[in-house]
């Protein structure tokens, strides 16, 4: 039996034809309903990466067409105010999507306000009901980006993951718990590793699919991969060397079967998949005027 | 180092003290303020499973002095009455906990039918904001019973979880998903296993704790498992020996380290949960009186 090594998954080259195919249906949808997608994002704060991380997410939507609204906050805002604003981003008609850019400022509860956001509006996929949907395998309204992403990647090498072990490092709300739901979706037997496992390499070892979700650099090493293997980097911390990953690259490529870049493998897809999950709140919309006062649309969502 | 072998957790034995402790605390709620917790159950059809599970449920809410309320109905009820129904239960304050029997007829959409019950009186904690809350790790109103049963099982047998091998077979809603998110809360390192897993023995084998949730009698064997486990078997089919667990109980006994007999395991300790949770509920109400709406509450529930 062959083994492909070392391939290299261009998450970079991938998101770029995702995006692309995201651009021609805004404009359809522009075209046939005049309708424009428009994404609503909150900021409180002036965290450099926070910043950073926004102005991509502009970046992104103006070159996809869709149009984007900052709503930038002093660290200072109660949390009422900013509850307060989030009602108001929810009754807008035009907006159909909210992000609320985390970490939030010290005295915010994040938990509080992540739960304000509508879940029909809730693009990043972080409302208890959205998570819950996807938990129960319910058809969420949204999947949180960064898995949503990840998924793309592991599809894209053509494996069936139906039966096969995947190992998840990490066990964030953002990440290592809604892949492992999009994993186990797919059939694939689900091992979380975190940082209280007592033999991370024994289980990574026996993956077939191995995704790193620690903000742990070098984390993984080559010999705690088995040869042949999906690796999915999706640690990103800032070092003197610039964004690292969770997997020590140089070393894993000679093992792995396929494996992500940092940066240019999971991070480019992420910012794809809120694009897409702004495109298709808008043509959820665009299909159907919603019944009933908000409150009500919530639960049934 | 000695290991244990084959120490016999007596479900019966535990869910009755716990039962004695609930009948107390129900019984002071109703002294100090004259509050009666009660159960609104909603039995479709005649299915004689369901039939003798809500008779059992009705049994245990008199014995420890919460009221129970059976409202039966006929198979051919439509979904738009049934779902009628659950909103005046709601509605009704004197209801602390409401329970929809599974499964419904065929017909009725039992997603969507789940869905309409409140959140802060879905005892069974199937609504998806009680399931999301607890795949966050944000406290959930509900948990549901049958893992909640299996956690103090394993809690019972004195073994700290953080960072043990736990292994599930079955991914069910009901079970196999909620008990996993209770382990990895107290810091196991979590595999789930199910029908197309390929090598069960594999992970099975390695588990500190296994838990057996699949509905196939005699599916784990003493080969299958690591002497001196926790295992739980949670499995209940109706077979012509009576009711049967997933695990071969008689040769398994002598590998593992504690084990769950069926019947007299996790069984009693469902009915039990039951009981905790609608005590719990009454408990809350007590507390504080609802502010606003109910589709208000149930957001920001």
């Amino acid at each position: 039996m062959w083994i492909t090594v070392g391939a290299i998954i261009d998450g970079k080259k991938i998101a770029a034809k995702i995006r692309e195919g995201i651009k021609k249906e805004v404009q359809a949808l522009r075209d046939e309903k005049g309708l424009i997608p428009k994404l609503s994002v909150v900021l409180v704060g002036d965290n450099p990466a926070s910043v950073s991380y926004v102005r991509g997410k502009e970046k992104a939507c103006v070159e996809a067409g869709i149009e984007s609204v900052v709503h930038r906050l002093p660290s200072t805002i109660s949390e009422a105010g900013l509850l307060d604003l989030i009602a108001g981003i929810n009754n807008d008609p035009s907006v159909h999507g909210i992000l609320v850019q985390l970490p939030l400022s010290r005295g915010l509860n994040e938990t509080r306000i992540l739960r304000e956001v509508l879940p029909s509006k809730d693009v990043d996929g972080l409302h208890p009901v959205n998570m819950g949907r996807l938990f129960k395998g319910e058809d969420p309204l949204f999947v949180p980006c960064t898995p949503l992403g990840a998924m793309e990647l592991i599809l894209s090498t053509g494996m069936d993951v139906a039966g096969k072990k995947a190992v998840i490092v990490g066990r964030s709300n953002l990440v290592g718990k809604p892949l492992a739901m999009l994993l186990l979706a797919k059939h694939a037997t689900i091992t979380w590793c975190h940082s209280k496992t007592k033999d991370i390499a024994g289980e990574t070892s026996r993956a077939d699919v191995l995704v790193a979700a620690a903000g742990k650099p070098g984390l993984i090493k080559a010999n705690m991969v088995k040869p042949g293997a999906v690796v999915i980097d999706v640690g990103t911390t800032r070092t003197e060397k610039g964004l690292t990953g969770d997997v020590d690259f140089e070393s894993v490529k000679e093992v792995a079967g396929y494996i992500t870049p940092v940066p240019g493998g999971v991070g480019p897809m992420t910012i794809t998949m809120l694009l897409k999950n702004v495109l298709a709140s808008a043509q959820r919309i665009g299909e159907k005027a919603p019944e009933g006062p908000p409150e009500v649309q919530a639960i049934i969502a």
